[in-house]
């Protein structure tokens, strides 16, 4: 385990992953920060302003380093074929008494402004979901030694990663909630939801750069068991949801706290790519709708307003209630620097 | 692991999973229980006198303890609603160059008259899956110091087998292949498939009986793994299954040795029960056909002849290639004894 505290010049081998929307609010990451794990701005969906505006509340609060996570190729896309989808959420809309949806879509996500703030702003690690960054951008961020770790769901991605340069590799098994980082969302399939002990194993045993393993952990044993099998580190979303110091609004709070294992599922009804959440009546309609979603990030940026305001009434119905699997496991909010403690490492 | 391995008169804590259809060969069950593991009967589908018989075969081969497993609940089942699926299944047939499809199925699958050789025989490990069995079969079990051993595949099961007697809890994670020991099917869903280190985690943490991590397990890293995070022992289906002295046919073993980790998929077109296979025509074509499958075990019993034609002309197209997730890490054939010093224990 060594290897990735001294890469990453933290005390122990957490990360605390870079969910967006909102999350990982600034007190989050510097209270990870300062608890010795490396604490994320989520900054997907950011723009660069408000990038920058994060990184330097998170400055204000700890001199730790700590991370920005990015998806890894540009949001670019825009759709005017959605009439059929907003027949399906218009009726949500008007139960929660917004109005009726867009005719016509478009998503920026501005990745290459988001990467001058990062050099301007010296942040030493960048992790990166759903692809590979250009070439160029790669350069940019060596040059200014930054320490990249890219999210695979196979070896094959990994080696993609390994191959581009990047320095680490987080291993997200099924287990894992939120959106699966599943490169090519085209040739998504069953056999793309891999269990950790297998996914951890082929990686560490194919790979020779450290191993995060992320997805469904909560506990010491678990990391002492994946540190076993191969990983170098572990990575954790769910646990941070529940943090006093994240973003989660209270009626998805409680919706973790009071979730089984067994109720999450694996929906694209929310942004067009794959994800796993709390099942609920948002997921069940769309996916009970003859309806096709669309593609990702269409359908993400088409459900935005029916999930605001779902969250802004305080009812789960119609959020995006991200979890993993070992969502059973938790019972209370804690801060971050007592989930870290527990990690007992 | 102590426990585990004094409880069940063996040396090492690995289970050869009692796969069913010819797998277990009476070489194989023998060879695992001479190499210091727990050899396992796959008696699902077998009537009383076959089961007998291969107890025989075994116990001239060793005097050392080795397990039966059963389904839990007797297969009972008829029906005449079958046009439909025999309309998918007989190009299948046609192209093997079989007889068309019966007009109706019956089903028996002799579990009473199986627990009565069990006793005869003095086995002293009987293994279930799908459920529990009845209060009276366990009592009959629990008269001769059969040791009993459950597969679960969440919390609720698990308790389920506790509360009714059964001394060992089998934690079937999502990475298994072949069937789901999922209980009922019918509220079979997503959150049915759990990660091996959550559900092991879950198990250990509210149980007090041993618990084996059965799914995806090739290695002795992952073994160590999942005995810090909780499990007793473990539990090895795929790995046998290219076992020199187990009876999986040829084609079947080389497409266990070609297999890449994200090849298989979780399928009902064989059996009507979810199950973990290495995708195939078949699972592609019934899946893509309109007819939803029969329950189980009337899919089962309707694709048999399908399955043994296609096994018999040695190709794959239509066989249930069960494997587990660890598929990808099977590259060789190798004897029993040499598998279980591959685990190291």
């Amino acid at each position: 385990m060594d290897r990735l505290v001294e890469i990453l010049q933290i005390k122990i081998p957490v990360i605390q992953a870079g969910m967006a929307g909102g999350i990982t609010t600034p007190s989050l990451v510097a209270a990870v920060a300062e608890s010795g794990a490396l604490g994320t701005i989520g900054a997907g969906y950011m723009n660069a302003e408000v990038l920058k505006s994060e990184i330097k509340q998170v400055k204000q609060q700890t001199d730790k380093p700590f991370a920005v996570n990015l998806f890894a190729t540009n949001l670019q896309a825009s759709s005017k074929d959605i009439a059929e989808m907003q027949h399906v959420l218009n009726p949500f809309r008007h139960e929660l008494e917004i109005k009726a949806g867009k005719e016509s879509i478009e998503v920026t996500d501005y990745l290459q402004e988001k990467i001058e703030v990062i050099l301007q702003e010296d942040i030493p690690v960048v992790s990166t979901a759903f692809g590979v960054l250009s070439q160029d951008s790669i350069g940019k961020l060596k040059a200014n030694h930054v320490t990249l770790i890219g999210m695979a769901t196979n070896l094959e991605e990994a080696k993609q990663l390994v191959d581009a340069g990047y320095d680490i590799i987080v291993a997200q098994g099924c287990e894992a909630g939120g959106h699966r980082g599943t490169f090519d969302v085209n040739t998504y399939k069953d056999g793309c939801n891999l269990g950790l002990i297998v996914l951890v194993q082929e990686l560490s045993a194919n790979l020779s750069v450290p191993i995060i393993a992320a997805g469904g952990i909560h506990t010491k044993k678990q990391i002492e068991g994946l540190r076993a099998i191969g990983a170098d580190g572990v990575q954790l979303g769910t646990r941070f949801l529940v943090a006093k110091e994240a973003g989660t609004n209270r009626a998805y709070r409680q919706a973790l706290i009071d979730a089984s294992t067994a109720d999450t599922v694996i929906t694209k009804a929310f942004s067009g790519r794959p994800a796993r959440a709390i099942s609920n009546r948002f997921i069940k309609e769309v996916e009970n709708s003859s309806v096709a979603t669309l593609p990702f990030p269409i359908q993400n940026e088409m459900t935005k307003d029916v999930r605001a305001a779902s969250k802004k009434l305080g009812i789960t119905d119609f959020q995006s209630l991200w979890a993993g699997q070992g969502v059973g496991a938790i019972d209370k909010e804690e801060t971050a620097a007592e989930i870290i403690k527990s990690l007992g490492m």
